[in-house]
């Protein structure tokens, strides 16, 4: 049981959050803190949280356990913000999509990895932004990975674990670098060939009439470029080495079939299609946790 | 009214179109034509057809509506069997992805584009294949592009036109140029990209380890990557040139966006990002054609 609960930056993460946990019973007080007053104020009207605050060091006044869920840009600023406002029995953990920049400005802020902190990223999400866009069971049957340090208190860790479970969440750790590593190859890049797909036809002359003749396929494919732009500069910046790799070895295997296609290969594209459905299919049964 | 239809290749195109014909009660008789026996057992068991036949030649006698739905390299073949045994009154469209490799075919086979030829394109369709997987409505408030030529009887594009109305597709008519062009840009790139990605993930070494963190937006992303591996290699070889063309923009793009990672040029990303989200956003809005 959490007693009370400082989510710092109500948006789809953290109003998610705050509502799974509520709706299990399973918190006491949810301050809600954030830079927008309309935000909060939503967020309070809609029952995410119970109190408001532009102020991050006052929200973690009284708290034991502290959510940050700001875009990664902004963890720094909160980081310091609340560093010497920390209960001593506060768990400090986050939901930040990179974990290498996160534990990085732990480090600069704190000047080493605080025992308290419990970095964390739930693999769930969708294409909204904002309080509006939060749901109880967001992270219902969903994975959440945990990176926890050599610093990392057993405890801290214990009562995350503890917290996203009662989510419906299934918790794993594994190391920072393996993380953003994993997460360039099944998010990053994904995102990224999203968004250049797009901006690449909305480039092109006649830009209206080609979206006119997308179908179904298409909407799906790039539903992840109506993601937050802001939240998107601050993953890539945060995870550059690990998804320049990516990006690099994508580049390899478009090549490749570029090349296949211009040779009228049919063989080798052949091949690479069956694999990657064989793959795909192989996913979509493998991925269910239920 | 269709008095007898002949559907040759019952798969999800074109079962989906004689199950939205009989449902609409448009059709007299439909006969299904396949190489298996099996699919055009199911076909009939299922009620998508009436009679079954191996034999195109057979196939198109009586008929006065021919729909061919085979994959692309098979359109010459299904051309060169009806050839000399088409009813002198019979209308002959086709589903095919792309349409300057179906009018090739045409012209390879009847020496000329045939009047009664409308080359046709229903922008719809899933990852699943077969007539099992066909449905009633799958082209309700879709669009159906059909290119007809100088050649073509104007009867026969008002006929074929009247009976994808009576789907609930909305038809527009465009030259097969810009038909392989648009579609190379909103389809056959996309499946390119979906297809490239999740075989450089199954290429990696851990790539059990990396399905299993992929979250809700991987699966929505790599949908089409499931789609029938010989009907992507025909449309690739089909429409090559205008397909080079579109995977040479996209990668014009990517080095740009990889480049500006590296160089952590935020605001550069930023701005491709916000771009990209903003012609998604209209897109979405835009595409609804109820
Ligand atoms: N969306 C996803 O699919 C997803 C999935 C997993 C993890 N994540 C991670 O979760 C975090 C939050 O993402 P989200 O999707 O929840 O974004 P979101 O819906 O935009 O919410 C972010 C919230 O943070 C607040 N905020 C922004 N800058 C702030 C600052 N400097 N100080 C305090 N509050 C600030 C924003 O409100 P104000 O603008 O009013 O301050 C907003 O309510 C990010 O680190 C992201 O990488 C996202
Ligand atoms: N799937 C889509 O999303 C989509 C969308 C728009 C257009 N299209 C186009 O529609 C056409 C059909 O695609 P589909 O998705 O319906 O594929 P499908 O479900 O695999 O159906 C194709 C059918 O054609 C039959 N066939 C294959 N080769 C043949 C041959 N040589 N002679 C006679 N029949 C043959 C197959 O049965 P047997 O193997 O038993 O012969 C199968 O039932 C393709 O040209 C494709 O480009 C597809």
């Amino acid at each position: 049981m959490i007693e009370r609960l400082a989510i710092i930056g109500v948006g789809l993460i953290g109003g998610s959050l705050a509502r799974a946990l509520r709706e299990a019973g399973a918190v006491g007080q949810v301050v809600g803190c954030g830079r927008g007053l309309a935000n909060l104020q939503r967020a309070r009207e809609l029952g995410v949280v119970d109190l408001i605050t532009q102020d991050p060091a006052e929200s973690v006044t009284g708290a034991d356990m502290v959510f940050v869920s700001v875009p990664l840009g902004a963890m720094r600023g909160v980081f310091e913000a609340i560093r010497d406002r920390l209960e001593p029995a506060a768990v400090v953990t986050d939901g930040g999509s990179v974990k290498g920049s996160v534990v990085a400005d732990a480090l600069g802020v704190f000047g080493g990895v605080p025992p308290c902190l419990v970095p964390g990223h739930p693999i769930a999400g969708t294409e909204h932004s904002g309080v509006e866009a939060s749901l109880a069971d967001l992270y219902r049957g969903r994975r959440v990975i945990l990176t926890p340090l050599p610093e990392t208190d057993a405890d801290a860790l214990a009562r995350v674990t503890a917290m996203w479970e009662t989510c419906g969440a299934e918790v794993t750790c594994m190391s920072v670098a393996h993380h953003d590593e994993v997460l360039a190859a099944t998010s990053h890049l994904p995102h990224m060939l999203a968004f250049g797909l797009v901006d690449a036809l909305a480039r092109m002359r006649e830009n209206d009439e080609i979206f006119r003749y997308a179908a179904g396929g298409f909407r799906d494919f790039t539903r992840i470029a109506s993601s937050n732009p802001v939240m998107w500069r601050d993953i890539c910046l945060a995870n550059r080495e690990a998804l320049s790799a990516m990006l690099a070895r994508f580049g390899i295997e478009m090549t490749d079939l570029a090349e296949s296609i211009r040779r009228a290969d049919g063989e080798r594209l052949l091949a690479i299609f069956e694999r990657a459905k064989a793959a795909r299919d192989r996913y979509v049964d493998a991925s269910r946790i239920d």
